[in-house]
């Protein structure tokens, strides 16, 4: 987002939708700033300068650097949610079809998730930092991450309470299966090797494990 | 290890046995620090005063900051290794014995990299900092971390190759084990519930993890 600048105010108020925007690029700005360097080392400064807005606009827009820090991650969590909750919704009506239909929507429903971290790796990074300080800003953990391992972790014990699999610890298994995609994005970050081939050979892990956890 | 000093030394040539352990104390200290703050936010001062030694003695066992932050990981990857080797090697003999014995030293390798990680979180804080930052300090993972992936890997390889298991993407599960472990260790750090509880559901899930994948 760096040097990308919003289109010149007429002067009135600003319409809704041009506010909207203005908080779409502030927020971007700062995600891939906080991402890349950490919340103490990003000044409010350096995000106006990145969003091409000034310091009073990103304050209007996002309040104090601890609110823009939680507003970043709640950014993140609705394009997530957005993506899993569809297919969640699809695993849990695959649950009545038996075992089999459900394995296939447990499939697809991880490589939404895998597509998502993918297409944005500034969310790995993002949650890295935040891991790094594990007493601070634990609040983040419980407005924008928990709800999200609560949902898939839920549709694991739903498919367990069918038969369809067995799931004595779904919020283990979900983390580990988080974290293993996060590991993946990493790799690709670090390059090295065809990412091609990396993603493909990602993709085929995690459906083994998946069928090696519940397939029949 | 922050106010730890060192024992007063008399005049004349230092002995063999308290250079090493001076070694230690700093490298030791360093760990800590950068695991805590990362590399750019920690001084060689800073690292004398936790070390309880002067900056000079600092330079001269350790030299620059990136000799010292190298021989961090050095350290860490000397620790893992010796708990590491002795279990790949009693797996590689299990092989032998055929696909049970060989699953059971699997598990017994994976409890052993457990056990290593949640006795040392700085571990995964020292890691995970370095993979935020893919392209910089990249050696670091091809003199340190590659050595011990490839341990596993080939082991895994081996284990193929005797008919013991189906693994087309050793350096995946490998990867996918190690984050997940981080992941674990994280979770530790950041509290609430029962540790033991999550000591012992996550060493079952990484057993019922290579059984899924491994186990006939």
């Amino acid at each position: 987002m760096a040097g990308m600048t919003m289109p010149r105010r007429r002067p009135g108020r600003p319409r809704r939708e041009e506010t909207r925007q203005t908080r779409e690029v502030v927020l971007a700005a700062a995600t891939e700033l906080f991402a890349r360097r950490g919340f103490d080392a990003v000044g409010l400064r350096e995000v106006a300068a990145a969003a091409g807005v000034d310091v009073a606009t990103v304050s209007h827009h996002t309040g104090t650097k601890a609110q823009l820090y939680d507003a970043c991650f709640g950014r993140v969590f609705a394009a997530e949610r957005g993506a899993l909750e569809e297919a969640t919704a699809r695993a849990r009506t695959a649950l009545e079809a038996g075992p089999g239909e459900a394995l296939r929507a447990l499939h697809e429903l991880v490589d939404v998730f895998v597509d998502f971290l993918e297409d944005r790796p500034e969310t790995t990074a993002l949650w890295l930092r935040r891991w790094l300080e594990p007493q601070r800003h634990a609040e983040l953990d419980e407005r924008y991450a928990a709800p999200l391992y609560r949902l898939v972790a839920e549709l694991l014990t739903a498919a367990a309470a069918t038969g369809a699999l067995a799931e004595p610890t779904p919020h283990v298994t979900v983390r580990s299966l988080v974290w293993a995609v996060h590991g993946h994005v990493v790799a690709l970050a670090a390059g090295g090797g065809s990412q091609a081939r990396e993603r493909r050979e990602f993709r085929a892990f995690v459906h083994r494990f998946l069928d090696g956890l519940y397939g029949s």
